[in-house]
C-alpha cells in the first residue's frame, strides 16, 4: 500500500509535447508497455543517466543521440530492460530508434530510447516495432496520464505532478511523470522520469537546472540501495510559452524556474518512495550539524540502508539502538558520539549520545505508529545538513522481489 | 532453519580454562544468560573488538582492562547489550567486574566484561550480581557446550568447534564458541567469539594470529551489513600444553598454529552465517581477477548487501541481472564490464559482460535450488581475489527483526 499517495493529480498538457501509449505485448499481454513522447522541433533537452557501469543498451544509445541531436521523440518500453544484453541489445535499441524515426520522418539519432524491466533478456524487437503504429495513432497533448500508466513496472500507482509558474509576464507549465518502486538509490536517478515544460530555456541553463534539481530530489531517495542499470531523467523544454529565454545569468527567472522544477522533481521522487515495494512507512531522514554535507549524507544513507532499522520501522518498534548503531558505523570523518542527538519526529530520544531523560517507550511507540516519520539526527555544531527519503522493509518487499519473475 | 548446521561437535576441554553458565534472569526467566570463562594465572590473551564508534560500555571496559592486565575471567551476559547507555552503563559494567573479582579473589581489572542483546537499556545490575554465585559453582573444564548455549540470543543453534594440532612433539587443543545471527558484518567481528587453547604462545604472536585469523574469517561474513556495537573475539592461551613457546620467528610452529586457528575461526564464522536470521541459503561469494583485494572485496560486499540479490536467492530465482547490476555499482577503481564473468557454482552465466551462450534458465534454476551456492565473479586478468560468506533475505528475516522485542 503506497504511503500517502493516491491517484494522479491533474496533469496539465505542455504545448509542443504529445504522448502516445499502447499495449505492445513486450513481456505480458494486455498491459500498457510502450510509450512515445514526441516533442516539437526546437525543443531543448537535458538529461541525467544512471552511473551504474553496467548501463543498459538504451542508456548508451540515448546518451550518444542526445550528444549529437535535439530529440524529436522519446521511445519507452517496460517489461524488458535491455541491460546485460551485449552487442545484440545495442542493435535492438538502434533498430527501435530507426523504425520510429521512419514513422516520424526524422533521423534515427533524433530518437531517445528508454527501457525498464527484467535485466539480461533480449528485447522482443518485432513486437515492439509492431506496436509503434498504434502508439503513434494515440499521440495527444492530453496523453500524460496514459503515459504515466504505460511506464509502470512494479509500481502500484502511476506517478505524476504538474504545476504552473510565472516567468516574467508569462505563465509556464511543467508536467512530469515517473516510475520506480525498487532497485532505487541515488547516483542518478534510479528510475525513469520524463518532465516537460513549455518554457523557453537555453540548453546550458536547462542542463544546470536538471542536474541541480535531480541532486536534491531523485538523488536523495533510497529504497534498497540498489542502483538500476537503466535510470534516466529527461527534461524537455519546448519554448512554446514565449517567455524570454531563461539562461544562467543572475536574475529571478532562472531561480524561479529552478525552484519550481526542484519542487516538481521532489514530489515525483517522494512518490517513488511512497510507492516503494512493500512500503508501509514514508521516512524522512534529516541529519544536521555535520562538518560536511558528505558526512551528513553518509550518516543518513547508513541509517536508510540498515535492514535492522527498516524492519524496526515496519514493526513500529522504537528500537532506536539500531539507529544509534547505524550512526556509529557510518563512514564519516568526524563523529563525536557524546554530541549525537536522535529524534523521532519532535520527540528527543537520544541526547549527548545517551538516552534522553524525558524519553520513554510509550512516547516512542506513539511516534513510530505514524505512517510518515522523520528521523532527526544532530551530529554536533557543524554547519552542514542533508535530507533524504526512504521506506521500511516489510514482508511484502521480500514477497514482491522473490516473486518478481514468477 | 540453519543451513548445513546441526548440533555442537565434541568440544574438547582446554586445560586451564573453566566455564560456568547460569540463568540469571537478565531479560527473560529460565534462560541461560550468564557465562563465566575463568582462566588459569599466566594465561595470555588477544582480542579484537567492534569498530562501531558507538561501542558498548563493556567493550570500552574490556579494552581498558586488557591493556593493563592479563585476564583471570571473562564475564558474559546476554539479553541486554549495555550499549547506548552512557555513563550509568559504564558504571554497571565496572560494578559487575568488581563483584566477580571479589568472588574470585582477583583485581577488578583482571575481569573482561561482554554483553549482547538489546541496545539502549540498562543492565539489571542486581540480577546479574545475584547470578554470580551459581555461575561460579558451575565452573568446569567441561562447561563449553553449556557456555555455547549461554551466549545465544537470536541464534537457533549453539556454535562451537574444536580441534587438536601438533606443535613440535606436543598435541595442543583449540576450542571456541561463538554467537551471532543478525547485525552481522565485518569490521570486527560482529558477534561474540571466545576461543581458548592450551598452547603456549607469546603475547605478540597470539595477537598477530588472532588478528590475521579474524581478518580471514569473522571479517569476511555479512548477513545484513549492520555492525554491532558489542562485537568481540577473545583468544586465550593457557600455555598448559607445555610446548616451546610459539613466537613470531619464522618457522613451522607459528604457521601451523595460525592455520589451525584460521580453520577454527572460519568454521565458527560460517556457522554464524549458516544460522543467520531467516537464512535458507549459505552463499559463498568469490571474486577473482581484481587489480586489488579492496576492489574484489567491494564487489563481493556490494553483491552480498543487495536486498534484490538476497531475495532472488531466497526465491531460488537465477535473476543474474541483479548480480550484474550490483557489480556495476560497486565502488571499485577499475571495472571493465566487457571482461566480467559470473558463475553460479560451476555454471557460467555471464562471460565477457554478456549472457554466456551455453546458459539457459533451467540450468540456472537447478543451481539456485541448492542450499549452498557459490557466486563466482571474474573481473579480469588482475592478480587479486577475495572470498566472503553471506545468507539470503527471507520472510523470516523480516519477521524475526520486526518481532525481536515483542
Amino acid at each position: 500500500m503506497p504511503v500517502g499517495l493516491t491517484g494522479l493529480p491533474t496533469l496539465y498538457p505542455i504545448p509542443g509535447i504529445r504522448l502516445g501509449t499502447t499495449a505492445a505485448g513486450i513481456r505480458k499481454k494486455d498491459r500498457r508497455d510502450l510509450v512515445i513522447i514526441e516533442c516539437v522541433p526546437g525543443t531543448v533537452a537535458a538529461a541525467t543517466f544512471t552511473r551504474n557501469r553496467f548501463c543498459a543498451a538504451p542508456v548508451t544509445v540515448a546518451r550518444e543521440h542526445l550528444a549529437k541531436f535535439a530529440p524529436r521523440a522519446l521511445l519507452v518500453n517496460t517489461g524488458i530492460a535491455n541491460a546485460g544484453t551485449g552487442k545484440p541489445g545495442l542493435e535492438d535499441a538502434l533498430a527501435s530508434c530507426a523504425a520510429l524515426a521512419k514513422h516520424l520522418h526524422c533521423r534515427s539519432g533524433e530518437i531517445l530510447p528508454f527501457s525498464t524491466g527484467i535485466i539480461g533478456e533480449r528485447l522482443p524487437r518485432e513486437r515492439l516495432l509492431a506496436g509503434l503504429p498504434a502508439c503513434i495513432a494515440n499521440l495527444s497533448e492530453n496523453g500524460w496520464a496514459e503515459a504515466a500508466h504505460g511506464i509502470m513496472t512494479t509500481d502500484s500507482l502511476p506517478k505524476g505532478y504538474s504545476r504552473k509558474i510565472r516567468i516574467g509576464s508569462r505563465t509556464v507549465t511543467i508536467t512530469g511523470i515517473a516510475k520506480g518502486a525498487g532497485m532505487i538509490r541515488p547516483d542518478m536517478a534510479t528510475m525513469l522520469a520524463f518532465v516537460a515544460t513549455d518554457a523557453a530555456v537555453a540548453p546550458a541553463a536547462l542542463q544546470a537546472c536538471a542536474s541541480s534539481a535531480v541532486n536534491r530530489s531523485f538523488n536523495r531517495i533510497t529504497v534498497d540501495g540498489d542502483t538500476s542499470t537503466n535510470d534516466a531523467c529527461v527534461l524537455l523544454a519546448t519554448g512554446v510559452a514565449g517567455n524570454s529565454v531563461i539562461d544562467q545569468s543572475p536574475g529571478d527567472a532562472y531561480t524561479i524556474f529552478l525552484n519550481g522544477l526542484t519542487e516538481l522533481f521532489t514530489n515525483l521522487a517522494q512518490a517513488i518512495v511512497r510507492d516503494a515495494e512493500g512500503a508501509t512507512k514514508f521516512i524522512t531522514i534529516e541529519v544536521k550539524g555535520g562538518r560536511s554535507e558528505n558526512d551528513c549524507l553518509a550518516v543518513a544513507y547508513t541509517i536508510a540502508h540498515s535492514p535492522l532499522v527498516k524492519t524496526a520501522f515496519f514493526a513500529s518498534d522504537p528500537n532506536w539502538g539500531r539507529i544509534l548503531a547505524a550512526i556509529g558505523r557510518a563512514p564519516v570523518e568526524h563523529l563525536e558520539i557524546d554530541k549525537v542527538a536522535i529524534y523521532l519526529n519532535d520527540l528527543c530520544v537520544v541526547r549527548n549520545g545517551a538516552p534522553d531523560g524525558g524519553y520513554n517507550e510509550a512516547k516512542g511507540i506513539a511516534e513510530m505508529r505514524l505512517a510518515e516519520i522523520r528521523i532527526g539526527v544532530e551530529l554536533g555544531p557543524g554547519a552542514f545538513s542533508a535530507r533524504i527519503w526512504t521506506s521500511d522493509l516489510s514482508h511484502d518487499y521480500v514477497r514482491i522481489n522473490a516473486e518478481y519473475r514468477t
